[in-house]
């Protein structure tokens, strides 16, 4: 049978395992008062990584990291989090989003719609 | 035969999708000289990075983002970069790893394997 695998599918299964179950990259790009497309640090993203990286600690959550990104260009729609390797995007503007995500999306793997962002959130000048 | 699948498959399916297909995350955090780990910027990643987007925009390789991102704590192995969805890691030093990992990785969608990190690669004190 495995023999008639396609090559793609032979490289996936070859690679190591993940390092990271959960990988979370929250948006930490500054850009000037006053810029048309705003960012992240200017919404306030900062606090809330730190924030989020204390209480995933406190739960106990595993294999989980949190980083600072910069511009995932989706800069209208943050403070911004994408979550790998489901690549799952958040928008999260306080703790509480904060704890609804680590809870609901990490420990429970389940989604948080009302913070989600679909195909449908695309920055003007860029549909 | 939908009502039988679990609840998180059934998560999965409803996610909206992907926003990039290839989302790559370059490390550029940098510790002052003389650190006991060293750090990916340290060791040359920030001009790396910049080399890595203007190619893979160069290269036409589709809805690819290459980002910055902080400390992935995998510093003695570095300048690391983390391919997702796939989470798939790379140990990258010169531009000719940076083209073989966008030619053989990203746009035939196999694996560099002299460059990839597996689960041997443990920091010191981490294992």
């Amino acid at each position: 049978m495995a023999d008639l695998e396609p090559a793609v599918s032979r490289e996936t299964e070859a690679d190591p395992p993940p390092w990271f179950d959960v990988h979370m990259f929250v948006c930490t790009n500054r850009r000037p008062d006053g810029h048309r497309r705003g960012s992240c640090a200017a919404r306030g993203s900062e606090p809330l990584r730190d924030y989020m990286k204390a209480r995933a600690k406190e739960m106990g959550l595993g294999r989980l990291r949190v980083n600072s990104a910069g511009c995932l260009d989706r800069c209208e729609f943050g403070p911004v989090i994408v979550i790998y390797p489901e690549g799952v995007w958040y928008r999260a503007e306080t703790r509480e989003d904060i704890d609804e995500i680590l809870t609901v999306h990490v420990r429970d793997k389940g989604r948080v719609r009302r913070l989600m962002l679909t195909e449908k959130d695309v920055p003007p000048g860029k549909g």
